[in-house]
């Protein structure tokens, strides 16, 4: 609890102003949430002048009502109303606000007096500000946004995520649980930044245990040579998605978040490189570099095998390595000779490993269990990439033998390619095991050559 | 029936020989699948010398004991029996033959002497020879292959395609129809190229007027300088992934479909391009670039508008579509005063059109269909990308919309991030109904990109 940033994550009281009946409302997702997740139901205040029990709770008509101290306080009111209830804020000694509403610096000139006179007041009262124009937290112990997480979907895990917009900082967060079952430690959206940024929450992931990977979508960085400085001591992958490096993105930018970043993105993005952070350049990309990096091992060094049903699955797969620091090296003398005992006279094993003879031999299922053990089992080879046609040939296949192979420490992705219903099945129970599918082989082995440089920067082998 | 391949294609009847009892086998495969398809149904001569009936079939010991001529004959025998049968094919006036068996010159010297041998009886006897290593064809006439292609998943459409490889195409086959919805007018396995090769294809497409998008994965040209010129004249898109492009790449094509590419990739590349050939690099981009050939309207310019629910999609789409040739204008007066009057005052649109405060004021659905039209009906916007955040502020969208907006001819490409349960159901939608949804930002402006580019090339407007 002694954290800079503890009222946030684990805080002792939660008070939410602008707490609403319907169900529709961002008002009432804001208490539901908090009710599901805040292990102290009876230091959670609503506010609202107009109500009495909403969800089963006394609602209070102001916060200065309210017996004894508040920790925390989130609001959902227009921002006008907000610094007089900061003034309260301060009576009441709470310590931090998060500010879900928008209409702030990103609408105006209005919204950015506004804006600033709740900065100077923050200041002046000490109370941190998280937002405004955001959707709160989402972590592993308490959820202070709006949108609705049902625990069913909820997965608690290493990933700690930082989003400057609201709506997406959302869809990251549900596409994470049920599409790659990426489980959270923190997801963080902190919208227009009036206090609280990216960096004391680089610095919160990185003095946190439980964070192992730490991913940003970022409308520019609003102090970059901070940000810099705390992620070069960094031992954890901190992947960064930076928006608005375009002129007509940053003016997108401008009218999303307020942000604004001066000075040349291609010189930013040479200061986050030296600083070992992963810069990625899309939603897919963020998604499919972070799920890597939080179930992958990391491969030692960058040699790769291939095994594939289809030879023109390794063909396209060698072509893209050939312009990555990758390498597809031939079989050593020992594990040629131990896939020999598996394939038929007349097709001697290569990488990549084009296995359908000896699928046809003993069957997918069977020739896959024997082939996997021998190349992980092969030090020079330190990941793998698998492709299966889903067609009738590969019926026998396991995806369980994914995660069967964890003990090898050498990362594992696979690639499908055929019958829908059958691939995004097998896909799913990989992901949800632990695994990575990717639907295009680029990703497959891009994903492998971040894992791989990343490391080789660790070891301050830089290129 | 005059065209050059039309044994192929539009046989008058087909034996197969090595037709097996036991329905896992390939032989049992092919036979259903012509028995499925091909319309006189008393011209299939199944051919085996130890089986009297196979599905309803009268099945024939040999080639020569058929009653009457043969036109089409399908092989799934050992590669050293064929050169014989070939002897009894032009016997028996066969005009096309499908070796769809293995073995050949992919696994080295003896077979390549087979095949050289089966090269020479076919140019002897005048009878084409397709294969072999292959997986046959599927037509939306009739299937030859022995992967099951059952009925309800197989639907015709203006897709014409080509694989080297076996596995491969029957992979793509199954993928375009169960998860892109596309439709099949020919799907070509063509693997060692004894005889037939691309460009006898690509001709074939080009006269065919049901075949709108022409496609091929090779590995290697056979005949570079041929397939150049008849590209030339094509007024068709022809979509091309070409593997083996790099040393690693290329070893692993030769043991694969024994091909072999002389010369320089980059000039090769170069080459293809000045045809106005589409060149993609990956699997995934070979599905998504065709979708988009197949299903999307050819935008008149590079002028496209962003509709989205998160600022953060508009911002990112920008920072690619910067990248690109294409461009996001501003909005025109007229368009821009028809949007206000949905949009709240301090919220003013501009292009990205960040949605989110009409949503609120409208409800999503309701906002769409008004915000779609207006710029689909301003003539300086002539593609659209819609970026929907799966989660409850969008409980309303209705993936219908999409395909309701198809008079407007212009593409729109959908991009969905959040909840996999929604997001799946609604890509599924749109997809079926003949839109297109992708998963990341890149290739929905690529996408684009890739359809306006090959529209300036048309018009010989070349960069």
């Amino acid at each position: 609890m002694n954290n800079a940033l503890s009222m946030f994550f684990q805080p002792s009281s939660i008070a939410i102003v602008g707490v609403s009946r319907n169900p529709n409302k961002a008002g009432y997702g804001i208490l539901k949430n908090v009710i599901q997740t805040f292990p102290f139901k009876d230091r959670i205040y609503p506010i609202n002048p107009s109500a009495n029990k909403i969800l089963n709770l006394t609602v209070y008509a102001s916060l200065l009502e309210i017996p004894g101290s508040i920790d925390l306080v989130i609001f959902f009111v227009v921002p006008k109303d907000i610094p007089e209830l900061l003034i309260q804020c301060s009576q009441k000694g709470v310590r931090g606000v998060i500010i879900e509403s928008a209409g702030f610096a990103e609408v105006g000139q209005e919204g950015r007096l506004i804006q600033e006179r709740v900065q100077k007041l923050g200041q002046k009262f000490n109370i941190r500000i998280w937002g405004g124009n955001c959707m709160g937290t989402v972590t592993d112990e308490l959820i202070t946004t709006f949108e609705p997480i049902p625990n069913e979907i909820r997965l608690k895990g290493s990933l700690s995520l930082v989003g400057q917009s609201g709506y997406f900082s959302g869809a990251v967060v549900l596409q994470c649980f049920t599409e790659r079952y990426l489980g959270i430690r923190k997801a963080c959206s902190i919208g227009n930044r009036i206090d609280i940024d990216e960096c004391d929450l680089l610095r919160d992931f990185l003095e946190d245990e439980k964070t192992k990977v730490a991913a940003f979508y970022l409308e520019g960085l609003k102090r970059p040579r901070e940000f810099i400085n705390i992620a070069k001591s960094s031992k954890k992958p901190i992947i960064c998605l930076l928006g608005g490096q375009s002129r007509v993105g940053r003016q997108a930018a401008l009218s999303h978040t307020s942000s604004t970043t001066s000075g040349s993105p291609e010189l930013l993005s040479g200061l986050l490189k030296q600083a070992g952070i992963i810069q990625v350049q899309d939603f897919g990309e963020f998604f499919n570099i972070i799920e890597s990096f939080v179930k992958l091992p990391i491969p030692t060094s960058n040699k790769l095998a291939i095994i594939t049903i289809t030879g023109a699955g390794g063909v396209i797969a060698s072509d893209i390595v050939a312009q990555t620091f990758l390498e597809i090296p031939e079989l050593s003398a020992a594990t040629e000779l131990a896939l020999k005992a598996i394939f038929p006279p007349w097709m001697p094993p290569k990488n990549p490993v084009d296995s359908w003879p000896a699928f046809e031999l003993h069957g997918l299922d069977t020739a896959l269990r024997k082939i996997f053990p021998i190349l992980l089992g092969d030090e020079k080879i330190n990941a793998i990439i698998l492709m299966i046609a889903c067609m009738s040939v590969a019926a026998s296949f396991d995806p369980e033998i994914i995660s069967s192979l964890k003990g090898y420490k050498k990362p594992i992705i696979t690639y499908f390619v055929g019958n829908k219903m059958v691939k995004s099945q097998w896909t799913d129970i990989i992901r949800r095991d632990g695994g990575v599918v990717f639907d295009d082989i680029n990703t497959c082995v891009k994903s492998i050559e971040f894992l791989y440089l990343w490391n080789k920067f660790q070891n301050r082998e830089v290129f």
